[in-house]
């Protein structure tokens, strides 16, 4: 989750784009159908040479998304037809959202809040027959690392905690895989913190966790104050409905760390996020596109809305004055495909529940057709990574002999 | 180079989007200027905080571009002041061009063909003062891997043949390092070919090659039937203007590709790409600015424009009859900076001359910004890969226990 | 299996050579027995100074062979006798057969039909007690690499697949080696093919696996569309019988390919391939049997009969319109001994069964006689393609000096 | 040149083949047109679609060849027109021949005896404008190696002696480049015997010399007795007709001394030969064609005619008691092409010169056509034979773990 505070001031006060909940609605209302039907095929690709199909979903869903005021949309991406295999189609959903209470109440009120608060979403989730559902990084708590203030610790806890308590119950009634990032307190190791992913079987069991891989520290994204890098590798969880990843926030930037999630087999990787900012924004519909590009699976990309603003004010390291608030964390919540085709992103500062029915045998139908893994040579790179970290590595590189003769 | 035929066929007929050169002419023209402010902001970024620059040409060189109608642009990438290094801005520029015989000329007549059509534009970047130069993959011949056909390795040349002779006296003329891709008759090898950038230095001297590290067999990109993966690994040229290095074409779908340049140290990898087709468009703005945003360095990918007719049919392993053509290439060459900015495109059906300024101290700027190499764990994937290429490796994976208790 | 379309159109429809089965039955039928003779010494040379013995068959395996109208066909090789050493007779067998079904039917009857083809002639092969079987490439399918479309695809299975569990059953039941080409999927490692040799030992256990070397991209063998070459090395097989090894098809091509099996010891190297065409079919009986000479060892040669129909019409690279068939695979299989005997081979159009008693001390006996491996000088090639691996090779060249005086 | 006296005897007398100067005299004229034209194509290949075409020569020639009664054949090899290259047609000749007095004669007078029998038939290859000639292997002696008496050895000269001042003459005269393998006394090295090519270039000039690389110790091929393994490498020497080598007999058996003058650029490999014998007769139409297949590069086979009686008893390590000849040398002199096609061969017991046409093109056009040496893996091989070379080599062998369960 990367962050640099927008030089000159969000866009619009509450984090519309122009009014626009998402770039897509922006230009979908306001280009002639045949313009945007060509925009929309360059910027959201194609699935099966067609724009992504539109989900129906049961009323029940819709009325708690109006009720609860949540942005709910679905689409579904689905793969050929083959012979030796039947479709795959498992329904996943993807849920962001805003803290609850300002930042000043007390800790569990601010975490029941949240509860609360994604109670209604994650039943929406469960009447919606969603299989794999996925929270936002840091689901049960503001994204206080800005601080880098201790007492926010408080919001840590161990994998079988009170939110994962909370998360069981939801799974068993719904039939549902929860994938549930949480800031860990490991009370076996020292009561040391990690950046944590559960995940909770559709039995309600604890199928297992990953910690977050990479950890930023880059202006108000002090992570490495509070947690190390994650020391669980690179699994992948083999549920009911599919094996799955999580591609934790800021590992997002590291291929590698793609990579390997696809090495292991995964078909869906999460990728949930807290990430604010001008910058940044740009970035968020690439780097999850690349990967399912690249691995030829699919990613469900989070990121949490809303702007958090803390008591104490905090300085960004980037020579301006102390101030009291993250910027805006703008959601767009999406799916991505192997094909390169995605959905529309989810709103950019409502809370909202985003489903997606995807036929996995498109995993294994793009790795034929591409050969991204056929031709990836991985033997060359295991060769240059092993060379790479050792101290007396040099760079492959080729000097123009006459280099020196009249260089400017 | 990958191409899947557009089902739905063209958009129309000379290969514009519903008319215009480019998405970001469209959206200029269709969007309220507040509005398109802010897509532009979404879908090309930021440099320093602002939109980029565009850099003013001399006359000299608008003066070919509207004599030999190419489509000419030119913005400029820069990067904050710094106390211990002076800015260190190279002027860079990317050339697509579209054939200049029809392919039933003689061989030699289409290759003098496709010389006389560069040659204004390569003045154009002369006069305009372009340091470094890239031209695009297999330059002087159309691109007849579809027809899987063996009289057009007759294009092939040795690394200093007449295409190399041709661009070495422009180089000494105009002080420029050149990029040359073209298809290599390595004489010494038992005349076996090869996907080839020349290197040549801005002293009019070779200062090396690179051979194409992955080599597609994608439906019309049957290119294994002609030549090999590379054996020169991932080579980065130190020129008097900075150090570069060449992903070809469908290396761009490999991150580990992108990668191996940036631990080597390039600065600027291009990306002479040959691509078409509806699927394969919409990633053709995301693989490279992910690579330069992952790897902190600049990125030119460019790709040939027009539509190229052979004189026998060929089918494409789609389940289609035979046809004639390739499909259009889509031009759309473009820079990718650090930074995640991007220039806008090139025309996706003129031939064009694409400039730009790049501060090369960028790199190092957003290296130290993002971190991404500091918090890469290289040691992680390099032990990782090492076990992948074993014959017993055993995927990282967790299944639920009680997996097969109700699966549904 | 490399393939030229015939020029001047097939030999006869149904494949025989003007009505005959082989050449050898065209020789017999049509010269007088002291001529025939002669030739056959030129052609097939002399097993310890004689033509090859044939071997009588228990009845039960003719029975099948006319019931299931297979080609059935035995001769044996002896060897000198030895006083340190007794005999090592092993029977060995080869199975040719063209597939079951339309190449439209369901993929699973397809393979089921090849199952329920292949399963009388192996056996007679058992019941005819032979002890190592090969069976010929990607028997389990048709071979359809011509199309280059990705549904054929779904053919592949895993090492220990069901064609692999078919077969082992029959090992067990008749004590029986075999050797079983397939397309491989490879679960662990992305779900990428390999064409793989199968090993399955005389007790129904998978010894191990042989992936395909080289790869061709000639006219209609598009394989390095679906697979790369091989990452096992040249691996030789210990089994109960003797050493064996695995060159499948259009590795027979290569002299460095068969030496290294040599080099590792092998005794019996099997070249399971699936040719077709006018040109290729002059190559078949030299290039097995120049490597049972030139390494002193057992070859057996094996290629699938008929001409396989696909669905949608593919083209070849040749400048010829589109068309549906692969041409005639023209079997020929058949046996080439270290002493430069060979056996007949089996039926140019029809399935078959060729058996052969080997006694596996005629390796070693030939490596004394000629002394091929003794004066091999291996040191002087290690050190020369050791320099031609280098990019800077420079050809061992000696130019007449007077080359450019009165050049004609 | 390797020999086993045959157990049964001789053909015939003569060395006929029945009566018949060669296999392919006794087919033509024993089998009906139809049948002779397939077997022609499965025996001889295709050439660009056609057998080879008869070339007319000059009235002067056949008449030196009727009244010396040597056999005169004459085929040519085309190859496809290509754009940018001319066809490079060579006329290349091959001269087989007995020796021309009894072995007890003076040496001198064998030798003169040997230059005045050559004469004619050097001025038939001149008149029918020969332009690379290749005499037999050690052509100016009887191959009296099987006697391992050392008084032969007085036939060896310097590389500048008397048999290379008589054909230094013929070269200027024809402007022919002339191969004369001969038995060389090394002045400055010691005089020790070598078995070495002399090559003249067309203005007379010695270009320079290969000598033999591997030497037979086999039955009454005693070379090892006279000389070393040759110490010049892979030498090609480049001629104005064209790049030539030279394999010299034995080093036939050798696919690596093929593969080496391949690498070094050779586009026709010479193999002038001495060898006798039944069994060995089946494997000389298989290796020089194998290698001519494999390295896509001419082959010019040449083998000595007669029988040579010399006058002490020698034996043979056979076993057999003494005998005072060596065999029958079967000539059959032959041309193979890349494309796998080969002309007939020339007789089997008389004096001949064999002339082709060969386009040197056809060379690069079957390296792109069959990409042998593209797909050849260099890299793996030199790796595989720098191990081997080494005392700790171990065989890649994969046992089948269950082997000594139930083995036989």
């Amino acid at each position: 989750m990367d962050h640099m505070i927008s030089e000159n001031g969000e866009t619009s006060a509450e984090g519309s784009i122009c009014g626009y909940d998402s770039l897509h609605q922006l230009l979908s209302a306001n280009l002639k159908p045949e313009l945007y039907q060509e925009v929309n095929r360059l910027l959201l690709g194609r699935n099966c040479g067609r724009s992504l199909e539109q989900i129906v979903l049961p009323e029940s869903a819709k009325a708690l998304s109006s009720k609860h005021d949540f942005d709910l949309q679905a689409a579904s991406f689905s793969a050929d037809k083959e012979q030796m295999r039947n479709p795959r189609v498992v329904r996943v959903g993807l849920i962001q959202n805003s803290i609850a209470l300002p930042t000043t109440a007390p800790f569990s009120d601010q975490t029941r809040g949240i509860f609360d608060k994604l109670k209604p979403i994650i039943d929406a989730a469960g009447v919606a027959g969603v299989n794999i559902l996925c929270l936002q990084e840091a689901w049960t708590m503001p994204f206080a690392f800005c601080t880098r203030e201790r007492r926010w610790c408080e919001f840590a806890e161990p994998v079988d905690g009170e939110s994962t308590k909370f998360l069981q119950e939801l799974a068993k009634k719904y039939n549902m895989v929860i994938v549930s990032p949480i800031l860990e307190r490991d009370i076996d190791h020292g009561e040391v913190l990690w950046n944590t992913a559960v995940i909770i079987g559709n039995n309600g069991n604890i199928i297992g966790k990953h910690r977050k891989n990479h950890i930023p520290r880059v202006g108000d994204f002090n992570e490495s104050t509070y947690y190390m890098e994650g020391d669980t590798g690179h699994p992948v969880f083999e549920t009911v409905f599919g094996k799955i990843a999580v591609n934790i926030c800021y590992g997002r930037h590291h291929p590698l760390n793609w990579l390997a999630f696809g090495l292991n087999g995964a078909e869906i990787v999460f990728n949930p996020s807290a990430t604010v900012g001008e910058l940044s924004e740009p970035m968020w519909p690439i780097e999850a596109r690349n990967a399912a590009i690249a691995n030829s699976y699919f990613v469900g990309s989070i990121n949490r809305v809303g702007t958090e603003v803390f008591p104490n004010p905090f300085t960004s390291g980037d020579g301006k004055p102390q101030h009291n608030d993250f910027g805006h964390f703008y959601g767009s919540s999406h799916f991505s495909a192997p094909d390169a085709s995605c959905t529309p992103s989810l709103s950019r500062y409502k809370d909202g529940l985003l489903i997606s029915d995807m036929d996995l045998n498109l995993c294994r139908q793009y790795k034929d057709k591409w050969g991204f893994r056929m031709t990836a040579r991985y033997e060359v790179y295991a060769d240059l990574l092993a060379k790479y970290i050792k101290p007396d590595f040099k760079p492959q590189v080729v000097s123009d002999p006459l280099l020196h003769k009249n260089s400017t």
